[in-house]
């Protein structure tokens, strides 16, 4: 089940996707929900984010080629992960599928994406065990982890490097039907593939994560999880379309400008 | 004005407190309320964290005595911030007033207080100037940085050590008329006062995060940005109540406990 959440007269409603078609719903996927009768064509829709997270957790480096590629890149050793130890990313920098990336004026050519797998949360939970783990999970869904990385080589905590408003695309909905395995993300930059990667190749899976996290912490419906990118990553600019698949989910595509000084 | 947020037979209600008294309002601080004729007795009612963050900001180390203890304890150089960089903590580990603080069985016995302020922001805004920044917070209330040190020395994101559910005390309320510059934070441990500092003496004040924050990313009603601490911290343990007084807006006062194994 496809799970998209869209503006509805002027506040965001949930709708259930069918191919090309938009089922609004009464309540929402982390709720009791109804089908209403409407039927709207997806074309016409503009989506937005498919959920504003509690919290917004992201797991950072979790792919080994990424590691060894953004060190080179910084200038800093490489130094892969030991645990998995969950990093955040913020609310503000959220958009959603079709929406423009803007590079503020001051930002280095260094722009990059970053294409990720996002756990959204479906319940809340603690102390979650391999085996009842990925019973937390309403579903799965596309992120942009966009990076000026001159900035994330001098920024204390990556705030602007990472979370500058408009860094964080994710979309363009919620697969609730996923097996983790089967996936593969592709990166097209302006149409064109720069790296083919399978999906779930993280030094730590989502079960790892949602193990050691709930050891210490509640998680709540909505929270989402963003699971890393894989090789190197390249710059983004303006007049550029960045596209993230993960077949089986969808894709996520947005277009970038760089501000005016 | 005096802001609280308690449970109103089982949704969150915004209310304002006069003396001992709480006065229920319909609507909100972020938006258009008005009081209902309703009049309550505080000490008869459980408040809630005064606000739940769209996204909970945290300066870190903002206070040139607090950066060269700690760095003391956790046995690596002080390390003075050169700009103001933000961070972030997680809404998980929030509490309010009167809540118990647990500490995990498997934690060690550093687990310290942090007493800070805690600006609160009352509107969407962006690009803020030294003279307009203040005119975006709608008021001022307490936190406690609750921080398990040995942790925080391993944790490549703090994570554990700053964001395990019951870390984050809050409150109790929201106070909107305050004047930084005469603000006093006191902090006591089962009764016994250990600080007392000027709690405006920070590295970089609330205008300086305001404007560098807001160069970058949006402000969003009921953001919080919790302001660091001054000096060395102490451990708290099974038993102790750890009390955070900023003189004008209130004290926060919270008991601890020690999970069992």
């Amino acid at each position: 089940m496809r799970w998209a959440r869209f503006d509805r007269d002027g506040s965001p409603s949930y709708a259930v996707v069918e191919g090309d078609t938009l089922i609004p719903v009464r309540g929402s996927p982390f709720d009791v929900w109804e089908r209403t009768g409407e039927r709207l064509a997806l074309a016409d829709i503009k989506l937005l984010v498919p959920v504003v997270p509690p919290t917004f957790y992201a797991a950072g480096m979790n792919y080994a080629g990424h590691v060894r590629a953004v060190a080179a890149k910084i200038g800093q050793p490489p130094n892969l992960p030991e645990r998995a130890d969950i990093g955040y990313r913020a609310n503000n920098a959220l958009i959603a599928q079709g929406e423009r990336i803007v590079i503020p004026a001051d930002a280095t050519d260094m722009v990059q994406y970053e294409g990720e797998l996002v756990v959204v949360i479906g319940r809340r939970c603690k102390n979650l065990t391999r085996d009842n783990a990925l019973s937390a999970v309403l579903g799965y869904t596309v992120g942009n982890d966009v990076s000026e990385r001159n900035w994330q080589k001098s920024d204390r905590t990556m705030w602007r490097s990472k979370n500058t408003d408009t860094f964080k695309p994710m979309g363009p909905w919620i697969e609730t039907d996923v097996k983790l395995e089967d996936l593969v993300t592709r990166i097209r930059l302006n149409g064109e593939q720069l790296i083919e990667f399978p999906t779930n190749s993280m030094i730590f899976g989502v079960v790892d994560f949602l193990v050691t996290m709930t050891k210490c912490l509640t998680l709540y419906p909505g929270d989402v999880i963003w699971m890393g990118t894989e090789g190197a990553t390249a710059n983004i600019g303006h007049g550029d379309r960045i596209e993230i698949e993960i077949g089986g989910i969808g894709t996520l595509s947005n277009p970038v400008v760089r501000a005016q000084p």
